[in-house]
């Protein structure tokens, strides 16, 4: 091992992003990222397109960077103003029951995709996934799903436009055949070792097929160069390197993907909330109170340590995790700003902008737990429904 | 590596036996690889067991050895003679249009037990398996699946008893429920390296769960204890190691097997008969006239070099593969004696053990291809209709 490989071996030990880990000795490097995974940066011109294309204002989400990366979002777009229609195509895995902040993130985006853009979407439930990685039981998996999915659902989709189906449910068929056609392109295990269960190694094509129309034959029979557009968290994107490999010998385009930044936890930037650790994450299940008090004693501040010290040095936002939510949250730009600046400048107290927070982040959570209280298991019977979407493109 | 390592490596290079390979430098052997994998020796005490039971003649490929091995026979025959009925899995990998004969091998057997034992058959075509593979498209795997189904059903199953599935048409719900079970017990990739596709590690789970009666709701609804016994060749044994391995962990019997050896090649008794070289093998679609002529061209003999030296030293009939097909498909046991008495006396030569064998062989396939051609589409989509069998253990 050469000096040059041996520094190469140090800054990857320094952060780790897969679909299994994520993890970071410093903040998440998304330069770095984007370089390592060879995705392209969403520019501001991108934006403006979609802008433009969709009449509508880019979503929060968009505008502010938290979707910054993205594989063939021009040639979607091109198409799609020639009049040729997508698909959206995202997932989940089902490893527990409350959902928190970061989950809701791609959800409530795509929500914006598919209204914006009129297209039907597909959502996969990998509980199949679960299963094995998570060591949870069939039964139990499944039923995570269907409680995932009642949060999701509660996101606002469209139930005209809108396929949720759980891998165990409904792998089969031409789902099936596509996971065979990818597995036999696809030459070594994937990173894993023969340490690793064989359900590792097999997983992969289980969520690479659903970026092909014929997976769903009861929605996109004859479509089979429907190109599919991929809303997803950065961690996703080995996945759909490898079917985006494959895509073309197999007869299918390249899905496209817009990629996300992740939800940070509580106590700082090195890796994404996680919903196994209770005290880094918000569950859309919390209390006003819990909200409260986990962001007053666990949110990572970049305020001074004194008050004086404070008013005269100001907040360190790079680093300030309330500022951070507030981005990712708080839809007025203006204010925004002026609690940056004041914030910034010392004019503002960290006690002043974790309150504002937790304002914000109740206001979301209790509108969620509203609308998933009024999820029947009628409507997720209906959005799970094998069922053709007459009118999926209008 | 010490010289008793170089040693166990140089036998085991001498004869490989696997699902995907086998090979020998010289005659297989048999007690070896009773030794290598582990199983028990289907004795003469076993033999009389299954004809008390049954109250019939024991097969010919039961009492001439052809099915020569087995795991845990006893524990199905004496579950059995308290009145536990199991059901009966093989299967086949449809990698060629043509049968050959050491493929009807299995299925005559399995045809025998059924009716013997009058239990319920499910048989898997492998096409998800050939189409990984062989490389074939998953249309033309299918085809030869269907195409191979019509000599299975050649063979006179019962279709009241018998459900015969592809696995692109079948996997699914419950089947890949326990897949996936399957999956995550399996660690290591089964002997299969980082060059080879995934398809491959992933395989393994499909052929283990029709092990499993609970991945045939339509079936065995409600019988999850149901046992299962497996006729294959000894080659299949590392599949149902595996399978065994598993079973108790996700609830399950472990499989029953009964285990034949291989039908070798005309040239003799290295391998199997291969259906990718055509002068290694007979097919069932051959005429009396190409069966005539292979077998004189092609079949190695053990008689000597001149008429004058075999009169005087005789055949030998450990290595004749005449006399070795004859034992396997004619069904007289004192006309089989006779012709290894007076062949091996040197009263009988090549040629006219050769002429017997050719008459033997083009009345089995003549009764095969009429009775493949009375098979009618209709017939095969009743045979592998998704169906309960209200009588199968009737």
């Amino acid at each position: 091992m050469d000096k040059n490989e041996e520094k190469q071996r140090e800054e990857e030990r320094e952060q780790v992003v897969s679909p299994w880990e994520v993890s970071s000795s410093g903040k998440i490097d998304y330069d770095k990222l984007i370089d390592k995974f060879g995705c392209q940066r969403l520019d501001q011109s991108l934006v403006d397109r979609v802008q433009r294309l969709t009449g509508r204002p880019p979503h929060v989400f968009l505008r502010r960077g938290v979707f910054f990366a993205h594989r063939d979002l021009n040639d979607i777009l091109d198409a799609y103003e020639k009049g040729e229609k997508f698909y959206l195509y995202t997932g989940r895995g089902p490893s527990s029951e409350a959902l928190h902040l970061g989950h809701l993130v791609p959800f409530m985006f795509t929500k914006y995709l598919q209204d914006a853009f009129k297209v039907p979407l597909v959502i996969q439930l990998t509980d199949d996934e679960k299963c094995m990685w998570k060591n949870l039981s069939v039964e139990e998996s499944q039923r995570l799903a269907r409680e995932n999915a009642k949060d999701i659902i509660a996101c606002g989709f469209d139930v005209t436009k809108t396929f949720i189906f759980s891998d165990f449910d409904y792998v089969g068929g031409a789902f099936y055949k596509n996971m065979v056609k990818v597995a036999k392109c696809v030459v070594g295990i994937f990173g894993f070792t023969g340490e690793d269960h064989i359900g590792k190694v097999s997983f992969p094509p289980v969520q690479a097929v659903p970026s092909f129309p014929s997976s769903f034959p009861h929605l996109f029979s004859g479509k089979d160069h429907l190109r599919c557009l991929i809303p997803c968290a950065i961690d996703q994107d080995p996945y759909f390197r490898m079917t985006r490999d494959v895509a073309p010998r197999i007869g299918y385009h390249k899905p496209a993907l817009i990629e996300s930044s992740f939800f940070p936890a509580l106590q700082g930037e090195t890796g994404k909330m996680s919903a196994s650790d209770p005290n880094s994450a918000l569950y859309v299940t919390d209390s006003a109170k819990a909200i409260k008090n986990k962001i007053n004693k666990y949110a990572f501040s970049g305020g001074q340590e004194s008050v004086e010290l404070h008013r005269k040095l100001g907040a360190n936002l790079e680093v300030d995790i309330p500022v951070k939510y507030l981005s990712f949250f708080l839809e007025d730009d203006a204010e925004l700003e002026h609690i940056k600046k004041e914030y910034g400048a010392g004019g503002m107290l960290t006690g002043e902008v974790k309150q504002r927070l937790a304002q914000v982040l109740t206001e979301l959570v209790e509108r969620h737990q509203v609308a998933r209280a009024a999820v029947t298991d009628e409507m997720v019977d209906a959005f799970m429904a094998v069922r053709p979407l007459p009118n999926m493109f209008d």
